[in-house]
């Protein structure tokens, strides 16, 4: 445990555990003890002189990891791309190394050993301790083989376990002497990252397809989709994986954790902890959840550009960063789980059930008139929800339930008593085989529940009067692969609504414990129907309300229309209309009643992510029965305009140009604009203190690219009257031989002597 | 959340949550908030003189509960047991109330419900609002009936649902005027628990044998096993469920560990939470747990008699008390389940394995000599542990995985980052089916892991030289219903031992991610033997050591005799004998080699529960094979002798005297001497400053029995030389009626004046 963590948080032993535990648990990569330089034989004598008895056998002059980013280590494990000067390599996946000895090496007669350790109290038969033999005759783990040796120079392969621990090994060379063990120190330029491997058949999170592979990856930008079911809204995040520092910032996050190493190795595990790890709750992890839309002690989750600076922040002292919102949690996540190696994405469910505990029934409580009761109405709908896939096997679970899994960082009211969940079989949810762990039942609300609108009645009772089954979870959305297309994967989760397999899955989850409403309340003879409607900013606009009536008797219904600003929680913030028009329909006919509503209506009370929801409801005079409709309308946003000028060359000075004209007809003041690439630009930020109306705001900011490649530069403008403006631009800087002085600079690597 | 909590503990929304919930999750039972007693109907014209036009409409004058211990309720409800005031009764079970109106009841026109509200911000759809009405026209969850009507008093019948939360419901008497809903105010007297109700087939906690019931749910005295696997001792303990306090201190944890109301009416969800809120870990849970030997700052684990205690001194703040090992927390948890009406019972696992993360593989590594490294081995079988056994369904998994669920709060290093397990299925188990929540491969591994010893060579490299797999897990033991005697249950948790099933059923787990050692070591030729041993403690004993020659030649061996005092845990405190003997057998014969040990070599070093443990290893001159074998051996101790004398009468004065006689050669000081009988006696407790060698220890403490019937009283002494002496005696007091006292005494419950 680094000394730089709060005690209190640190996973302590009971009071008074010598009687309990031989060793405490080792669960911290940063936790190192150096293996001694000399392990004596017990028995064996002690040589009294020290050079001329040791100088006849075998000693380690060199050893070199080959891990520029031109060796065939980075190359052939994918691991170039990370700004990290060590070696990093992948499980299941042979890896050089080169050994310079005092003398050639005698096969039959020399006995020496590469040891990996990590963590605390390193023991083999925890797999925290891994002595590789030049021949595979021992009982070792990974697999070492000689592949060359010419004069003093030995190339040796390695293959670590397709399950070894993930993390930061320190390695050291152990040779036998008849006294003794002799062992190199500690260097940690020696340090060796050993990552998951998507590429290796053997490893638990193989993912077949090139192009996802890329994607799920080594991609380190991407799309997160938000907005309304009909009217869909996305931004651009730098998920910055491979950026400086983001990997030892990952294994950082898993010992504030105390994840035991001896669970590192599995994927399962390790997407549980992190997805606890990621919110701040319970256990001081990584981001702080704000949804009041004031963030005047940190960063508006709107105004975020990307992961980098979240994680370089938290890996400084593990103090949680202000603040996120389920988007952000998401996108961390998934820096997370990439940088590790885990293929990732994160998806958009539109209508999102939510707090919900695995009940399939969300209460919206109307009056005696029709009129939503607020006070008892407490359930909400999100308008949208991101969390993340990882894909691996589930050797815990029966087969055919590997694959994507869902994970969610973001924290729950109600998932199982801690705040976080997963990973649960996306295949599982499909087939309503929600009793597999973990947290299934709960995934498997987001995107089935009904809506059920209640009447409440003069002493007290409810009477359900509508459901509608086809509301929640209406469509599942991430980045297609390889291009910047949406792509829908709602059919990964749910069979087709009012399909046979739909309606056996939910009876199959509802033996599984799932609550729901059973009864079906009568079917009204009249329709409400709100058609979609898009706006943007700052306009007037107008609410359409449709009535159909299917009876064969004329209709009059005393309607009542609500109009409030929410949260992308689907949670009110304001009511900013409302109206009671009387609407009147002939048998089997439709009429329609158009409500105006004006910027100065709204305008002053947007909440972030600018959503407006209409619910309206009307009592028939004839029957007494209730309709009602519900609209969300994200409202469009202003874009940001990003230009790039200069040389698009690795290690040149360029120039990126954020623009933004104030179209409104009021202020913006203190306005935060962050802009960033992965691999071209660290993120930067600028506030401007006003931006008047009908003036323009521009600010270019200097940046050299380190890595050749398509890239994407990600800009955001944010303040308290207007969240999340997004803007981006596209960057594609030539591969990186063009440019001489980098080659220069990233082969410097000499053979690193060790004696 | 009551005011009496640690402000940090609170379940806190996020920071500012505004945006995100409508109304925070309610967790708290003791959470209360007053419903209005007048609610106005929506437009109604208010009243403006009171009592002319209120005084025509139906008005309550007398509620009872039918609350006394003879009344129908408690009895037919099997909660008169319960020192507790109110009324109590269970899920899916008809009780009886009695309403005395100003008038006689009208049906036709007057509206009334009886309401039940538990929690803050109660709501009909969540079931923390139960309007419950005379007639089921209604949509209502609870069923009413009128049972009776008699001029103005009208005898209604209420019948919870089944899944009602489980918990103190307040209670108020609605009726509907004109103007609104009037309500009788909040009266503390009439506030209502609703418990499981084992006994109806409806419940998910139903079990169908009247004896087990009786003994799993009602009894409050029980048998916890220990000692070691072929040397078992056994204590009494009071589990004290009915005592009074105790339901409202069961009510308490779950509120602490704010367990959202609404998962109050789920066994799983309940059993879940508080086996992470028995141990401190996490949440400031009941118990803290302590293996050090050192319990200066709080009452050794081994001096408790029962639950009443700690129970009482938890709900008096919440603070931890100090302090527990794994049979206080099983014994604890015990008195929470069945106060709450779930059926439970403490099993004890002789051979435990522990701390090993679904690992199938206990290493114990030895040198090259054969000789125990202690340094290198790391993992401790547990002589014995013990957790506890709850009975329900389990509608969160596939037909056929409910009845006997392992739930275990002693905190594990490694049970998925939580101190919390189970509930486990036990049939799941014992078929492998690992994959089903929750954290059945932890339980799985308890009782089904292999031993393996390692020998450790020169370089390093470890070689797998014996296996034991019939080791760990070896008995599985509880109390019989309706008697003192043992019951084993091993088979219910695993396959006869080498049968055709226990090997599909290992495969089947190691499928599932369990890891196992695959190879088999090669069999050694001679075979090591430690015959069991009786030893009282402060004796001089012999250990024998059995050396069997499988082969055809002629064999010596290097011995090494290794005696440690060990805790319960199996971790070695000190090594108190170790020898080198050497053995000579010839071929296909036996020969023996008797070790003497003193007891002034063990006496000093004692920790509690008094285990020596002997692993005797020896290396095979001819062959260099390793041959080993292992013995515990629990020390029989002095007993506590206990005695009742004076009348047995309810509510008439008694007395118990509790006796002990030093016969060991040193002062036993600081003794600590608690008795306790439930029913009977509240938990008293006195420290004797000496106990000179020779001497006898005499405490007589007078006591008054509240309760007829059989119970036992609960003896124990302990100090630092001598741990756990434990002592009992059974008392029977004569049927209740025979003492007139008792009975005015009880039945003295008016009715209960609302106005």
């Amino acid at each position: 445990m680094s000394d730089s963590q709060p005690p209190a948080r640190q996973p302590r032993l009971q009071v008074g555990s010598r009687g309990r535990t031989v060793t405490p648990v080792a669960s911290s990569n940063a936790e190192a003890e150096d293996m001694p330089e000399f392990e004596t034989f017990d028995g064996a004598m002690t040589p009294r002189g020290f050079g001329p008895n040791l100088a006849e056998f075998l000693d380690i002059w060199a050893l070199d990891l080959l891990k520029g980013v031109r060796d065939i280590n980075k190359q052939q494990h994918h691991t170039a791309v990370y700004s990290n000067d060590n070696l990093i390599v992948r499980r299941a996946q042979e890896f050089q190394v080169k050994i310079t000895f005092n003398r050639a090496y005698r096969p039959d007669e020399d006995r020496f050993a590469i040891e990996f350790v990590i963590g605390s109290s390193p023991q083999f038969s925890k797999g925290t301790y891994i002595p590789v033999f030049p021949n595979d005759e021992k009982n070792t783990l990974w697999k070492g083989r000689v592949i060359d040796t010419s004069d003093n120079v030995l190339t040796m392969g390695i293959t670590p376990m397709p399950d070894s621990i993930v993390g930061k090994y320190r390695l050291y060379v152990a040779v036998q002497t008849p006294f003794g063990i002799r062992r190199t120190s500690r260097d940690p330029s020696l340090d060796t990252y050993v990552l998951f491997n998507p590429w290796a058949k053997e490893d638990a999170v193989f993912l077949e397809d090139e192009a996802e592979r890329k994607e799920c990856v080594m991609n380190d930008v991407g799309i997160i989709y938000h907005g309304a079911y009909d009217d869909i809204s996305e931004r651009n995040w730098s998920f910055g994986q491979f950026e400086f520092g983001i990997l030892d910032a990952c294994l950082f996050i898993m010992d504030k954790g105390a994840l035991p190493m001896t669970n590192r190795g599995d994927p399962v595990k390790i997407a549980r902890k992190a997805s606890a790890m990621l919110n701040c709750r319970d256990d001081d992890g990584v981001l702080v959840g704000n949804w009041s839309g004031d963030y005047m002690y940190g960063v508006a989750p709107t105004s975020w550009t990307g992961s980098v600076d979240i994680l370089l922040n938290y890996n400084n002292g593990g103090v949680p960063v202000c603040y996120a919102q389920c988007w952000v949690y998401a996108a961390v996540f998934n820096t997370f789980l990439r940088c590790l190696g885990m293929p990732a994405r994160v998806v958009t469910n539109y209508f999102s059930a939510h707090d919900n505990d695995g009940n399939l029934k969300m209460d919206i409580i109307l009056d005696e008139n029709g009129k939503v009761d607020r006070v008892h109405t407490k359930d909400s709908i999100w308008n949208y929800h991101c969390w993340n896939e990882c894909f691996m096997t589930r050797p815990d679970l029966p087969d055919g339930f590997g694959g994507w899994q869902v994970v969610d960082a973001t924290p729950q009211e109600t998932s199982d008593g801690m705040y976080r969940c997963g990973p649960a079989s996306v295949h599982a949810i499909k087939h309503g085989m929600i009793c597999y762990p973990f947290d299934s039942p709960f995934v498997f609300a987001e995107v089935n529940s009904d809506v059920v609108f209640y009447q409440r009645n003069r002493d007290g009772s409810l009477i359900p009067v509508r459901k509608n089954t086809q509301h929640v979870g209406r469509l599942v959305l991430t980045k297609a692969i390889g291009t910047d297309e949406r792509r829908e994967i709602t059919e990964t989760y749910k069979f087709p609504e009012g399909s046979a397999e739909e309606r056996t899955v939910l009876e199959k989850a509802e033996l599984y414990g799932c609550q729901r409403q059973r009864e079906d309340p009568p079917p009204a003879d009249v329709e409400l129907i709100l058609p979609a409607l898009e706006v943007q900013v700052g306009d007037d606009f107008e609410l359409t309300v449709e009535l159909k009536n299917h009876s064969e008797q004329h209709r009059t219904l005393d309607l009542y229309v609500s109009g409030s600003v929410v949260f992308y929680t689907g949670v009110p913030s304001t009511e900013v209309i409302f109206k009671r028009p009387i609407l009147s329909v002939g048998p089997k006919s439709v009429s329609k009643k158009v409500v105006a509503v004006s910027a100065k209506e709204y305008m002053t009370r947007l909440v972030e992510q600018a959503n407006l929801h209409f619910i309206v409801t009307g009592k028939v005079r004839e029957t007494g029965q209730i309709a009602t409709a519900m609209l969300t309308v994200a409202m469009r946003k202003p874009k940001l305009i990003v230009k790039v000028s200069g040389s698009p060359r690795v290690r040149e000075e360029m120039f990126v140009t954020v623009e933004f004209t104030n179209n409104f007809k009021f202020d913006l003041k203190d306005v935060d604009v962050r802009v960033e690439g992965p691999g071209v630009m660290t993120p930067h930020r600028k506030v401007h203190g006003l931006i008047a109306p009908g003036t323009t705001m521009s600010w270019t900011q200097s940046f050299s690219p380190w890595r050749a490649g398509p890239s994407k530069l990600v800009a955001s403008l944010d303040c308290a009257a207007l969240r999340q403006v997004p803007g981006f631009t596209c960057t594609e800087i030539p591969a990186w031989y063009t440019s001489p002085s980098y080659f220069i600079s990233f082969c410097t690597e000499g053979l690193a002597l060790l004696h």
